[in-house]
């Protein structure tokens, strides 16, 4: 269990190394019902949230469970964060396992901060099954991207930032991939303004935790189509399915062909960088704005980095 | 002559209604021999610097000023930032003369805040002309874009927030249009750091500052060749040309061609939407490595208002 006390404490061990986020009022996505506020963490420092989880986790460690070094698996983002906090943090020695899916721009920025990398799998999954075996054979800490209390302390730091920015918001909007994101999110959110709702938004092509809520059962590894949402494929971190009940009060599946469409949306008239999973909030609002009518409501654009031949492939 | 007092009022007064933008390190842009930081103003309120100086303006004026209302003149987003200002500040009225190449994406964000507009003239020196013609029979306060001590004092904020984000910095870049922007920025950063080096950058296009220094003449107008840089086109301002001498210590001028690869580069690697003009600066930089050899650089980018057809334009 997350409690708001964690976050609390997380927030304060990463606050000075993390940018403060915009949260932009959209004056394209608003209308005479509806208010939308952007939460940019595709402008957060390595273009996205998931260096606040790391950076919590990699800060919350003693010196001991530092010196054994870390692991962990990521299919980008959650890679860069604990490679830079790994760096950041005096020289932690990191090894991060990634799928051979893994978009160029964000393996570089794995390698940028000097982690040992390992390119293993066809999918997360894959990935996450090789480093386990590592894992077993060495002693190092490893870093859950999403089944953490430190971590999912960490991405609730974001709640914070936007209910003090903007204390009248009804709702937050979060894409859902391991569910850390959300749950922490969530915990911050609920306990500021009981009131409050939280959307997760997840992409078609594997709603693994709509599917999990729905049947109650813990899909840790879940299959799924082909998708451009790389950050959200894959099973659901157990603590967040554990807290799923408490936290999310429904969840929005979008199509592959909305979230291109969010993307472009967000490119041509917020001018705004946003990669796929990062954009599935969007595309949830733009498909079903009758959901949110007289709402203010805060959409988390959890990354950026998106990939240059991406933009190219679906433009039209 | 602006002082540095003058910066820290106007930080005082705009502070709360402006972003801190991140001053990002560039691992793209840094080598063994350099560092580069992206100053990301092309992330502000708005997707631009400006609202920083016009919000120093309309802060600074009387109950009886406002009461008189406000015109500009603007290629864009000197135009949003005034009449954001305009009714942030409780409905001051605001009239703001456009020319009529002004791009779509910045003529919506002006008219979307209650502005009235008047589209005249093939640039910005004849939007220029109509509105002196109209300001001699309106009564109102014009808010200049750069020849204007408060909105100059605005703009120089950004210096203080560079140098207290990296007190390293050893040379900032920024871009040169009326020149409001760089001296803003360069008094600020001189008081705080005398040593430090301001170097503007403008398209070989339209160099206005760099042949007023040289003919020390002040060219209130410039003739231009075509150019994508729409925000820095057309002569100097007063103040900026008055204080040149101890303000810039160098101008870059850059092609329009390596423009465009800035442009690129940064939304490809950087994952930053800069407009041409906000990008000259990273442009001076891939172009003439050399002359920043063995510095601490941060480079203002100075706005995001990129067109979605310009983007599409320039790709090859």
């Amino acid at each position: 269990m997350v409690y708001f006390k964690d976050i609390q404490l997380a927030r304060d061990r990463i606050k000075k190394y993390i940018y403060e986020t915009p949260l932009d009022h959209s004056m394209y996505l608003s209308n005479g019902e509806t208010d939308v506020f952007l939460k940019l963490e595709c402008q957060q420092r390595l273009k996205g949230f998931k260096i606040r989880g790391a950076l919590s986790k990699l800060a919350s460690l003693t010196d001991d469970e530092k010196s054994k070094g870390v692991m962990a698996v990521s299919s980008g983002n959650h890679g860069a964060g604990v490679s830079y906090s790994a760096k950041l943090l005096g020289g932690i020695k990191a090894k991060i396992f990634v799928p051979e899916t893994i978009p160029g721009s964000k393996l570089e920025k794995i390698k940028y901060y000097g982690t040992e990398v390992v390119t293993v799998g066809r999918n997360y999954d894959e990935a996450h099954a090789a480093a386990q075996e590592a894992l077993d054979k060495e002693k190092r800490i490893f870093i859950d991207p999403c089944s953490d209390i430190e971590v999912i302390a960490g991405q609730g730091s974001i709640a914070m930032e936007i209910l003090e920015a903007n204390p009248d918001i009804d709702a937050i909007l979060a894409p859902i991939g391991g569910g850390g994101l959300i749950t922490g999110v969530s915990v911050a959110a609920k306990h500021l303004k009981p009131s409050i709702k939280i959307i997760g938004v997840q992409t078609e092509a594997c709603p693994a935790m709509a599917k999990a809520m729905k049947d109650r059962i813990f899909y840790s590894d879940f299959p799924s189509e082909p998708s451009i949402c790389d950050a959200l494929i894959g099973g659901v971190g157990e603590i967040p399915y554990n807290m799923s009940r408490q936290c999310i009060d429904d969840i929005v599946l979008v199509e592959e062909e909305s979230i291109k469409e969010a993307v472009l949306f967000l490119m041509d008239k917020e001018k705004v960088i946003a990669e796929p999973a990062g954009a599935v909030g969007v595309a949830a609002v733009m498909a079903e704005p009758e959901l949110f009518k007289n709402k203010n409501i805060a959409i988390i654009i959890s990354g950026g980095n998106l990939d240059f031949s991406l933009i190219k492939a679906i433009q039209r």
